[in-house]
């Protein structure tokens, strides 16, 4: 279980998400109200785009809650695009290489949820990533098998496909270990100039994902806020749990879809099927 | 808002009250009921009595549930006497040298709850420290200043006593700042040979304490543990928060009181009255 | 013995200076050559103007060298002012609120060196901070109170008069105890419209300073980055300790000196001499 | 390059070696003369077989020289039998999860060196690792790629051989990939009742490793140490570079073999010949 929360649109304080909204992520850490788990506590991270090249990643093993570095960076960098996860850990260790977002090249990538059975199907997925991704796993979590395995599978040139495959792939290896809950999962990809988040569970609910509905949502969540109200339409957040319980102010992502928010806040929707990729049969061989 | 547990009986490894205890302490970081906060998640510590001079301190910056060196150091030192403590920070940093217990020679010393108004009073309260134990004040806790105060009023002679002339010393700085809840407390201290516990509020409810009724107690709570099987009647926790809810095998601390614990599992109570140290008027002239 | 370095000019990203300088001070964390000791491993930090309210600034425990967040800022953070600073503690724990640069609103505090006999005076010292500042103290490093002492005595009107005031302090408290090295020292200091440097030792020789000569240094010291061949005049680095060995690009501040660098890289020397603050005797009366 | 040592014999307080012994491990964290790099400042770790079952294991990310934690349990854990291990990072993330010693049930491994062309050679080498253990791989160094071979290879029944065939295994798959420099070690292996050490190296001079010679070794290390006066003759240690220069006191491990240490300070040596497992060339098949 972990929280995780994007935003895309005019250039801001990362606090103004991050510490000065009601009920956001950092509050979410400790106590979080939609998940199995209400404490987030194991590790941070965050992933932004703005000065020097691709985008920069802060991963810490504290709890965000209390991690003075991540005041001052949220308080000192501004972005039009991020990516924010507290992280609630099952079973791997809390290291900064288990934090996400995970990033490659221009590519961040954040997580919601868990893989079933990992421990019996993490060699054979590890196996799975393309050879000359392999030495840049450095952690031990699920997720990070995930990311890898999505760019082996065309996540720079189409993520949700990319995902699609990856899921398939998932699914397909955890049947004969008879694993019913393969996947478990929202995912938040981008790459610096669109924003995607997914929404899937192979079996039961999937874990909660939202999207903003439109710029008075942001500036509803920010009566007082200056520099919201000059905000033009363009704002997108996208959230595992509504920062407020304001009523319309959020939509709910269906089970089994994706959105892609584009500059602009242009917001489309796609269904989401995972599909076993045609080579999964014969890799490795 | 913090938790602490002490032990003190037959050699035990650590783990057998941190980890195989239903509702320990390590369970109470997660999830402790009896708090204004359920979450303990701002560090760690223990001491404990064993090879070597003195007491041994491990103090993490890690919450307790996570903490993997932690596991590791419970489940391979044994000890008959030790305190430990999950810290919840109430505005001072999250740093080893604000983790419980503090120590000093063969003392241990813990604290759940706070001093009002510190910000008001620390600079007051630190004049009065002894100036030879001055440039041993390493953090920026409430509590290490309590401890070092406690020190100063001869903690290592009387305990109780040292601690009633602490609060009354803090209660009168306090005053003339219109500060109403100077101190809330349980205090924990252990010079190896004995154990103290108190419990104390200035104004409104002392923090609960409590401790184990028998040795009957004891076996209650682990009842498939070998050990515990083979126990006599000399062991005694005494804890913020019960273990467990089983009637009868706890007894509260009445407000207002101390109880010292001595080798055997002899327990005596002792009332617990605040008053201002003789020189506390003219220190620092 | 610790080391700094500040760059005050165009906005560059920090790593330029910090990573992929030649003798860089990250450099300097594992090897450096000037110093008493070879290696600064007991945390790190920096602080910069730039984006949000006054500066930012990022503490970490962690050797520098192997800091990944670390890596990561440096690449992503774009300043045209910062302080960065490499930490061999002597005595005081490896805390992040022992790092530094140290803060206070707009302003940023740096040393490399020590007092003399610290837990002789600490106690004496923090006395004279004034009582509205002592709440902040939040570490127990020599340096946080140097600085404490010097807003008590007006570093945020005239920093070198502060500077002067506070060494005069700590020499006139020191010398009662027989303490005859009470200030070693090299400080900097900025509030993001200036940068002050001072180089002052009580007795034997001060710690080294050094100031870029010229626009042409700069440029020399990176032969291939595309930024700095456009640079103008305007830019300015000092150093604890050279980068290179590169003749004639290097100036060295002298010894009981103060350096005050604005904005185009003007550069004004001045006198360094220490005085005793009228107040002193009759404080905290 | 890393640095390590090992203890068999008497209970000690495992500071006796550590702190307490001239140029000791902690000492060499910070000032290495015999490696390539002088400072070792990526982590420290110990593992010790005293209370409880199996072996305790501490990891830390801080250098050995400043870890508060370290001087305490090492102050306070005694040990007849304990291995301690500072790092020197090339590559891979300093995490605990990174840090020597490494542990299964009741074995203890360390190393001092690195794979040649790690990043090459790590997806096949994984893959070579029983898939029972694989899930068991929770950091990203080659030495617990090394240590989980090992164990496949049966590390458990006679530990020479098992990493005869898993050196030999390394330099099969280095071979076609053009590394020359395939295994650089000297490793340490105990299981609580022996301890073994290995040096070799595929080409060139292997790592610096030495026992001590006989009892008086020890006493003249420790003049002053009552504990060590009272020895008899059954106490060694290994190291990967001497604790002092007395001559005669240490015997240095020739290339290419291996010592077991039993109880009672016995010490056997063994050649250590590579060998490809049987298994090798149609795993994984």
């Amino acid at each position: 279980m972990c929280r995780w929360m994007a935003w895309f649109g005019q250039p801001v304080l990362i606090e103004e998400l991050l510490f000065k909204t009601q009920h956001g992520i950092v509050d979410q850490s400790l106590h979080a109200r939609m998940g199995a788990e209400p404490t987030n506590g194991d590790g941070f991270g965050f992933g932004w785009y703005g000065a020097g090249e691709g985008p920069g990643v802060y991963h810490s093993v504290s709890p965000a809650w209390g991690d003075a570095n991540l005041r001052e960076l949220a308080a000192h960098i501004e972005s039009p695009l991020f990516i924010a996860h507290v992280r609630a850990a099952i079973g791997s260790p809390v290291q900064q290489t288990n934090c996400h977002p995970f990033r490659r090249g221009r590519w961040l990538f954040a997580h919601n949820g868990y893989l079933g059975g990992f421990r019996d199907v993490r060699r054979e997925l590890m196996l799975a990533i393309d050879p000359e991704l392999f030495p840049d796993v450095h952690g031990s979590t699920d997720t990070e098998v995930v990311f890898q395995l999505a760019l082996t599978f065309g996540l720079e040139d189409d993520p949700v496909r990319a995902l699609e495959r990856t899921v398939g792939l998932i699914e397909e290896v955890a049947r004969p270990h008879g694993i019913e809950d393969a996947v478990q999962a929202t995912f938040g990809v981008s790459d610096g100039e669109s924003l995607w988040a997914v929404r899937y569970a192979t079996t039961g609910t999937a874990r909660s994902l939202f999207a903003s509905s439109d710029v008075d949502t942001i500036r509803q969540l920010h009566p007082g806020n200056e520099r919201f109200k000059r905000m033009t339409g363009d704002d997108r957040v996208i959230v595992s749990e509504p920062f407020s319980e304001l009523p319309g102010v959020w939509h709910e992502i269906p089970e089994s879809s994706a959105v892609h928010v584009q500059r602009g806040g242009v917001l489309e929707h796609h269904d989401f099927r995972p599909r076993v990729p045609a080579a999964a049969g014969v890799r490795d061989a």
